[in-house]
């Protein structure tokens, strides 16, 4: 029998639906027993600390409810973001209502038993989060951070042509920077080939304790910026007149809101449709929606001061004073959860009646079962290129210079042939600056505005890299979602500006973490990071381009089971991190990488080895063969690399004897300690690379203290580290070197300095060394380049 | 004899002006010697390696010549920010044209000699910045990291009504979420006490490799966004059609210009006066200015391949292949300078000729001379209250309980009154959440949209918190730009979501270093950043509110110098803490603080003891009194002070003859070596408070690298640093101590197995700490709130 969507009836089961919602909503916040009040409300019942957000909790079960109704009459493919975030019980008990959630958590039963332990279990210690969490069916987006729910559904949608975001936004959220940004997706979503996202704006006037901004803006303002930015503003509005003059009868409100979703659907399958029968993947003016109603709407009126709770901002989280040892006030509590008429929702053992589940969808049509939001719809591994076939000659060691960043392009452009559906490349305007040539070329970027060549280059409406947007926010909100859609990608950018995102990377690992703690839950492809244009080359701009220290940021979580920090020193390295860490599962890997000619050292082998260890010795630049050294050198990262063998080759030429050892690093982690690094070294392991008291020599890319922290532990605290010191400037790529005391003749002067016997043997030799740092000094501010000795020197390996 | 600015005659001297500041930004790029052409091109004239920006360079001067006609027209007091940022020429080359260049560096001259150096000494090593850094005359705003120039400039004008920040904007730039979110700073400028912002918007159509949003946007797109952000647009265009059609006649160009900018001044003239002098400050319509005009305008129109370079990104850097060791086509180089006509613009000597001066204001009146610009119009310390007033009083110590955030808001209540022009506070819409309630009653937040009483509270046209924007790149920004200009004030935040702002707190000290070392530059404030809401009490928000580590990302730059951390236990060592932070000067000032009921440990001698020193050792807490202790307890922060004080009352109740020692640390890089942090302790006083090999164990409100990090140079590596270990959850508060071992139970445990011969002698005790931990866990579990006996703790007192 044929549903009327339309009818009056069927609206009658979606403000039921919606009423149950509401009421299990408010219960989950003050109740854990005696949830359908079906006898006198004593203080045990109520929570000792009642805990969570009302404010934003009825009009997102208003939106939840409409979708529901729009997924059975379109028959859609649409899953759930919840943007404003805070108010984890929407998603919660909506899929309480719809079953999923008891089918995920077979204990929280569709009864009253089952309903006062979801009660309980939310926002309680070792509950259920009060964001819609990992733990939260159908979440793929928290929240707790706000800002990112535009971009993550964009993020989800790119490649997946047969589903729909729902993206609900709150008018706080709407303030921040990332949100403001993220209104631009609509320029970067291809009709064809994409999904939709349908950015609905719950607009209830209030954020934690003030007004709203696009609150106090009026419709035809709100009209004006969305259109402005290509929108197609829908509007509904529960309020009679202004925002302050009372509401409209409930039922009229639902008829607005079917109304506007169907026009909005509507609007998507058709920009669809055209689109897909046609070609004609121009870019459309997408739908969206701004639903104008009440903070804490249907919730007590006013606090015991008289002053108004609904519609203000007191409404936000905890509206009325009731808990375990504060039951005074309980009727206030007891009226507003009757007000919902709970005796016409739940049967007598407390399952949602028919009209209420008559507004639910079946099986995987239910936002929270859809697969999407459980690591994608149909996830696949990587299909990986042949890493060798990229393999520089390095013909010998040290002697070819390359280029990583463009060797490393034309490997990533098979990556994206193989991979035609599910890679992406992501980044903030600056593909081209870090030299992934051979991927703009071919993969192009996808843009939906009209492209001019030949003042354009490199865009197209299908292209595969993403980065034609000036936001780091952007960027790696939109492959946040595509990874955890179970897709896969990277995102490069120069490596002092991905600070700008750094609490993103946080909040995505602490969501993996939690998401893996759930049985049910999928996992995820590797989030891959790419840190290039580094603090020690940024010679177009300088000290503000500077700052390595996303390193420290992410190892000092100390989970090396969520985070993997990935130096390659050249070309062949790099390639073999590729291999092994782009399929790699339910991690960040940052790689630091250079785009700058920089000296070629490891061949494919070589690299493979040292990449599969994390670590490795260098027998062609040790001579301690056999012996115990004199010195161990280590470098982390292309620059410390190319200054450790410098330094080694100018002290094997002025003291044969001495008996160095060098050990390449290209996953720091791995200096880690076995108690928080799985795979980290064992002590004896550490003391077999690094000896337990022979000086080391530490030449590594980012900020002194993460190297600190990494031997704190250790037997060998004889290291001398030479660093990024948070010494930049506009100058040559050597001298920022001799800035932070990295370069050769730091290096080795310190190192010989460290040797015991050496302190008069080597006089001569330290002077020498100064007086190279003082050449160079002088040379690069008459010359304004570096000096010839160091630009042309090459490795000419050890006698 | 009046000048009249609007004639053909006058609009030639602007044009004039441009063309000389156009053949400098050129000059800069890519000459060291010869500057003015005045005999032929050597390869030694020109740099190795040229270096810059050049698409945003030429439509940037055109804007700032337009400026200085406004300013010459109105006589009103402007600055300019460059947003693009990356076009450093800019600033010095128009500085230099109206002589403040020279005035600052006296020996770039206004001659061919000076303007050989100036060429030279742009983008070299050593030399000047490619960006309008702190170098810059008339700068208070880099743009390296893209995003913050509006904001800045809206905090420079706030509390300076007669001062109007032009700020340049890139259209790249305005697709970054700082950016985007910024335009609503409008709803925030009170006319009648705070000055003007005018946004010019560059459109010059590209960004580094892609197009703009903004650019491919329709004028009518345009106007409906910024008319629905409250924003009133004008258009001037360059373009003869829709942008790849040719451009307008240059003299039209400027006198469309002309016109604009007096209908913008008027504009903001008119507002300020009607608000000024009927007292009616309600929100009015800011003007703003679009520019269209191409990236390279003015510039090489063709690459080497016959790829448009002027209208297109490939005038973004160097557009041509000219250096040094590359003179082949040195002709494009010389047709493109002269086609300026040097030889209208710069007489024999080489100095500007008087059609070009015309266009420069005097004195102060110069953008690049305005006292904001260099630390402020009348700098002047604050007022400070006297602390001890709002002191609690302790009554011993441990035994009362209070919000250290509302004690506080008290104290800084009087702060504002006490300093009613130059205080002011930020936030992202959480000062009332973070308890600043004394604040928000009585100084008001400023809000310039309608105000709904009661459902709003606490906002006012003239508040001095400005908190209603949920945005904390706009509070940070803004807070940068205020302090920046010679006020002072603080950002208060939770503490995990300052962590989306970081990277502008790396972006300020890089400033400030920067700045320090110009001999002319005038010093700023400090910048107070208050981290509350902290990882150990989200109980409403759980794991995603939950990172410290903020305090590493600051330390580890090792710049004690422009950083100092706080970690006040209680509101008197808050309140000492900010009688000692709040005047200090040129450093970014870390507070982190509890906004929950906490015991109150020091009096407030007590505390300002502590607080003058950093740390201090607590003889009440401490039973080692003249002997060596076998244990010593350090804390840093609320919790972890609580928590180390709650377990050596254990410890001392099961072993009254253990000596311990407690330290209380405040000021945590004190612990720094004095060779990196002057202040720091020597080693012989760091020995003195924590021993030499003594076990110490360390409650540490951060993540443990940093503490390992402070310890590694010294001479006791005994440490055991209880920390934050990146567990959290919706939990108690006490739960979150438990989750990362910094409970008393785990501390007191870990202690007693430290100190030797306790082995045995503790194992009862030892099994005692391990079942309070489980008993805390099942009861939190079922009752949702933490024991009593934790809960109901007090300090009784050593025997
Ligand atoms: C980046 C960030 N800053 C601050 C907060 C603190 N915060 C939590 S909820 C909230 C207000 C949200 O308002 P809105 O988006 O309107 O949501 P709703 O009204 O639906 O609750 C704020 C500021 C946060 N969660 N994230
Ligand atoms: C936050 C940030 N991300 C990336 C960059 C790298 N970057 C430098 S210039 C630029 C393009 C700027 O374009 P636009 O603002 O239009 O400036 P203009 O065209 O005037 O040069 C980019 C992406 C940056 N400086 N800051
Ligand atoms: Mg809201
Ligand atoms: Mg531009």
């Amino acid at each position: 029998m044929a549903v009327n969507y339309d009818s009056k009836e069927y609206l009658e089961t979606v403000d039921a639906y919606w009423r149950a919602a509401n009421y299990l909503s408010v219960g989950t916040l003050f109740l854990m027993h005696n949830p359908l009040l079906r006898r006198e409300l004593k203080p045990s019942d109520v929570k000792p600390k009642p805990i969570g957000h009302w404010g934003t909790i009825v009009p997102q079960n208003f939106i939840y409810a409409h979708l529901n109704r729009v997924i059975k009459k379109y028959n859609v493919n649409m899953f759930y973001i919840e943007g404003s975030g805070h108010g984890g019980q929407v998603m919660v008990n909506n899929s309480y209502l719809d079953g999923s959630y008891t089918e995920i958590y077979p204990e929280i039963t569709q009864d009253e038993a089952g309903m006062a332990k979801l009660f309980k279990h939310f926002s309680f210690p070792g509950g259920t989060a009060s964001h819609a969490a990992p733990e939260t069916p159908g979440s793929l987006h928290e929240g707790g951070e706000l800002g990112y729910s535009l971009s993550h559904g964009v993020g989800a949608i790119l490649d997946n042509p047969d589903q729909i975001a729902a993206v609900e936004i709150g008018d706080g959220e709407a303030e921040t920077g990332p949100l403001a940004a993220s209104w631009f997706s609509d320029k970067f979503i291809n009709p064809i080939k994409d999904g939709a996202v349908l950015p609905i704006l719950q607009i209830n006037g209030f954020k934690i304790s003030n007004p709203t901004i696009l609150a106090r803006m009026s419709d035809e303002e709100l009209t004006k910026y969305f259109e402005g930015m290509g929108w197609k503003p829908y509007f509904v509005s529960a309020y009679n007149g202004e925002g302050f003059d009372g509401y409209k009868d409930t039922m009229e409100i639902h008829e607005e809101m079917a109304k506007t979703m169907d026009a909005a659907i509507e609007d998507i399958l058709a920009i669809q449709k055209h689109a897909r029968e046609t070609g004609d993947d121009s870019m459309p003016q997408w739908p969206m929606v701004i639903l104008r109603a009440p903070k804490g709407w249907t919730g007590p009126k006013k606090d015991l001061d008289g002053n108004p709770i609904e519609n203000s901002f007191r409404a936000h989280q905890i509206p009325i004073p009731v808990a375990q040892d504060d039951m005074e006030h309980k009727d206030m509590l007891i009226n507003w959860l009757k007000s919902y008429k709970p005796e016409e929702l739940f049967d007598e053992n407390g399952a949602p009646v028919a009209k209420v589940t008559a507004n639910t969808p079946e099986g995987n049509k239910r936002m929270a079962m859809n697969p999407i939001t459980n690591g994608g719809l149909d996830p696949k591994p990587l299909v990986m290129p042949d890493y060798r076939k990229y393999a520089v000659d390095v013909q010998g060691h040290g002697v070819v210079k390359k280029q990583d960043m463009i060797e490393w392009g034309k490997y990533l452009d098979e990556m994206f042939k193989l991979n035609p559906d599910n890679f992406r490349g992501f980044g903030p305007d600056e593909s081209k600056s870090n030299r992934l040539y051979a991927v703009l070329d071919n993969d192009k970027r996808q843009w939906m505005e009209d492209i001019h060549e030949p003042n354009d280059e490199d865009l197209a409406r299908q292209g595969r890299m993403i980065d034609s947007q000036l936001s780091e926010h952007q960027a790696e909100g939109w492959l946040e979602g595509y990874t955890l859609t179970g897709r896969h990608g990277f995102f490069a950018t120069y490596e002092s500006f991905g600070r700008v995102v750094d609490s993103m990377l946080t909040q995505h690992l602490k969501w993996m973490r939690k998401a893996k703690e759930q049985y049910w839950r999928h996992d995820y492809p590797a989030l891959n990071f790419v840190d290039t244009s580094t603090v020690f080359q940024q010679d177009h701009n300088g000290y503000t381009h500077q700052d390595p220290g996303l390193l420290t940021h992410l190892y000092e979580k100390e989970r090396a089971d969520l985070v993997k920090e990935y130096l390659p020193a050249d070309t062949n390295e790099l390639l073999a991190v590729s291999d092994k860490a782009f399929n790699d599962r339910e991690c960040i890997n940052v790689f630091v990488t250079s785009k700058h000619p920089r000296l070629q050292w490891f061949s494919i082998d070589e690299a493979t080895n040292i990449v599969n260890h994390g670590l490795g010795y260098v027998d062609w630049a040790s001579t301690d063969q056999g012996a115990e050294p004199d010195v161990v050198f280590v470098s982390a990262g292309t620059e410390p690399t190319e200054e450790a063998l410098a330094a080694i080759d100018i002290l094997h030429d002025n003291f044969p004897e001495l008996k160095i050892r060098y050990i390449n690093v290209v996953e720091i982690m791995k200096l880690m300690t076995p108690d928080k690094n799985a795979e980290g070294l064992t002590d004896e392991e550490f003391d077999r690379y690094f000896t337990a008291d022979k000086p080391v020599i530490f030449a590594w890319h980012g900020f002194r203290d993460m190297i600190q922290s990494l031997f704190f532990d250790r037997h060998n605290h004889n290291v001398h580290i030479h660093s990024y010191q948070e010494n930049g400037d506009i100058t040559t790529p050597f001298d920022m070197r001799v800035l932070n005391e990295l370069d050769r003749f730091h290096l080795a002067k310190d190192a010989i300095l460290s040797v015991p016997g050496y302190e008069q043997k080597a006089a001569a030799f330290v002077n020498e060394m100064d007086n190279m740092v003082d050449k160079h000094n002088h040379y690069i501010r008459t010359e304004g380049k570096d000096l010839p000795e160091v630009e042309d020197w090459t490795w000419k390996g050890l006698k």
